[in-house]
């Protein structure tokens, strides 16, 4: 794996996002990282991101595989230009569409893994899909449609 | 609107999640209402639920999504049974699915509104559609497919 995060490669205005700002101290703060041409995050969530006793809640499910797909889509998009992700322009991406299916209950005792693939890129618009596994078992999948963030929102 | 929420009829066991239960501290808290025929919430978001400067994290939006689908799915169940909601046997329902198109960013320093119609209702499967606005506009669409919770999770 590289060793700095996607997330780590934003820039500051870009880093107080809930689910992956490194300057956000109440955020999730997750990481994203190449492992070949798979992106991988590892995530280990806390008590009280419970849905019930002993599972994750799945909202906080939906946020990892949120921040992991935009951040692997943005990853992707400085690895098809060629270039080393942080440098200018920035290119950084939105959630246009995020869906989610729940297979099994998630354990919260454990670290859970995502494992994000670029599925489509065309133009402004870049498919991932994403596989959330904990125990060996896969607990959830996921499908982030993510485009590059508008000029007025940067 | 009925005076009591959902989410406070939820029995001790079941309220501990992190999108709505009244006894998770660190959480939303989110609260849902019957308003007719259609299920209601308004979740006012904190500075640090933001994805950048001004507007929501969609972590966050899926989340009160996912609770307020949820919520509607065993309110609706109660109602379809002729029961008060909060009874015993207790009726609750977890995400199987969840969908979310986001059309434009949501602003942080409104409270959004959420409302839900139940769209469909079939054995132990409830599929809840959700609008949340704000400042008049309608900035996220979700889909939620709620069951009814498996008894190895009672």
């Amino acid at each position: 794996m590289d060793e700095k995060a996607f997330q780590d490669c934003y820039e500051d205005a870009h880093s107080i996002c809930f689910g992956c700002g490194r300057l956000n101290r109440k955020g999730l703060q997750i990481k994203s990282y190449w492992d070949g041409e798979e992106s991988v995050c590892r995530f280990v969530p806390l008590p009280h991101h419970t849905a019930m006793t002993g599972y994750v809640y799945g909202g906080i499910i939906a946020s990892v595989i949120d921040c992991h797909g935009t951040g692997t889509a943005a990853a992707a998009a400085y690895r098809a230009a060629g270039r080393n992700m942080g440098t200018e322009p920035h290119l950084r991406y939105v959630t246009a569409s995020l869906h989610v299916d729940y297979l099994r209950p998630t354990p919260i005792d454990t670290p859970m893994e995502l494992r994000g693939k670029v599925r489509e890129m065309r133009g402004r618009r870049i498919v991932v899909d994403v596989t959330l596994s904990s125990k060996g078992q896969t607990c959830a999948t996921g499908e982030v449609i993510a485009v590059q963030i508008p000029e007025y929102l940067r």
